[in-house]
């Protein structure tokens, strides 16, 4: 089976593409192509996306499936003539939503992502710079203005982490990598200086030595770095330090950056600054 | 007027979040008060999340309202008992799109961030890694592996835009800086070597001088790098290089991260990975 989806919206479209995707997800003995037409703010945009919707409805299992998120009544009134299925987001539930609080929409476009969020906006870029500047233990100085500050052995997934902690929530991520240089006469990892003082706002990330092995193999294949003994001690490590030390973690192996995210985020109480 | 709004999910929540802050910004003369519940995925956990709505109705000019995306529809029944208005996403849209699938759907918890998505995820953090490590024209040896290389001068926003294009759409994106390293004895902005093999997948991004010289001054408070003059300068210099050898480009100024994001995918046809 084959389908086709269009995410179709008069702004970035991202709104459609996350909740489609949502869906879709849910069918998963569908094959779907998956097309995202954003701005989509004319007439003729319109028409000439009902063109390209209806070219496809020929060669495909089925009707194209359409969501989208066009606050524009006329444009979207263009796209619902389309020979397809519309999954109308707004046209749905903005209606119920105006009636509930006893209030007109005000019907613009782009208005979740637009510059009268300035301050909102300014926090995730400042908080981007923070994770960059923080990146990889390269400066501590700055963890006292740090949200949370991450820790692990390389290529746990702490930059992923904390670069998506700044984009979508505005959360100040730090990370700090735990190596060899932090481990005492016995080789056994003591917590690093750099931290101390920042006890409370550590929160570590573990991984499965057999996946840490295959992520580093790929950086630097045949290292001792990624052999399968090496990560295995530096995880082990690692964890003796979270638990003797009482730091929260989570084991990243089968976890998305999205949900690594959201659980430190649950975790620790930290509010999204973006919202 | 203040409400409150719910996003819950028995998965990151992000969905949620993501329509419900949509939805909830057509209304402009309402302050919300919002709060995300991830991970509500046990009957226990969906009472409590119940306990916690109704609570909050009493100190608000009306019922809170919900946004949700919760799979399993015994904990969405929970849910709904709530003293709420309930934007009930999942609810509304899977039945319709069961019998225009003319399918079952799976109702799977995350699965649209899961691990059987497992090639498309590695996709984006490669290209994280790869924004990383090509970052600011640090190294430009593997800029034949780029799908686009942004330029432009000192923070007008190259780094967030190549961070966002690789983390939500699993696109590798370099990104080279214009400075005075780059210009001819006349003091102008010559094509820099690094980028002349490289020239179909260069991207221009400009910005305002007043508001370069606002991002600049905050990094490096009266300095020369952030006076009015210098940024009125190397932005002309930039723009003065794109016109000359046709790059394609676009103004920053009263751009969000994921308009830029999303317009420079738009213009050079670049498909996203991670869909």
């Amino acid at each position: 089976m084959r389908r086709t989806a269009f995410f179709i919206s008069d702004g970035t479209g991202i709104t459609a593409e996350t909740l489609g995707n949502s869906l879709l997800a849910q069918f998963d003995n569908i094959e779907f192509d998956q097309i995202t037409l954003p701005y989509i703010d004319t007439a003729e945009k319109a028409f000439n996306a009902v063109k390209q919707i209806n070219k496809t409805a020929h060669y495909d299992d089925g009707r194209p499936i359409i969501f989208d998120t066009i606050v524009n009544t006329e444009i979207r009134a263009i796209i619902s003539e389309a020979d397809a299925f519309m999954v109308d987001i707004f046209g749905t539930f903005l209606s119920p939503l105006e009636e509930e609080l006893n209030s007109r929409s005000s019907y613009t476009v782009g208005k979740s992502h637009g510059i009268h969020e300035e301050r909102k906006y300014k926090q995730r870029i400042d908080a981007v710079n923070f994770a960059l500047d923080n990146d990889d233990g390269i400066r501590t100085r700055h963890y006292d203005q740090a949200d949370v500050i991450l820790v692990g052995v390389s290529r746990c997934g702490k930059t992923p982490t904390c670069l998506y902690l700044a984009l979508q929530f505005g959360i100040r991520a730090a990370n700090y990598p735990l190596t060899e240089e932090d481990m005492d006469d016995g080789m056994h990892l003591k917590m690093p200086n750099a931290l101390k003082k920042h006890r409370h706002k550590l929160f570590g990330l573990t991984i499965e030595p057999p996946q840490l092995a295959a992520i580093r193999h790929e950086r630097r294949p045949d290292s001792k770095y990624a052999a399968f003994e090496q990560c295995e001690f530096e995880v082990r490590e690692a964890s003796a330090l979270f638990a003797r030390e009482r730091i929260p973690f989570i084991d990243t192996t089968s976890l998305s950056i999205e949900e690594i995210s959201t659980r430190i985020l649950a975790q620790t109480g930290l509010e999204r600054r973006m919202k």
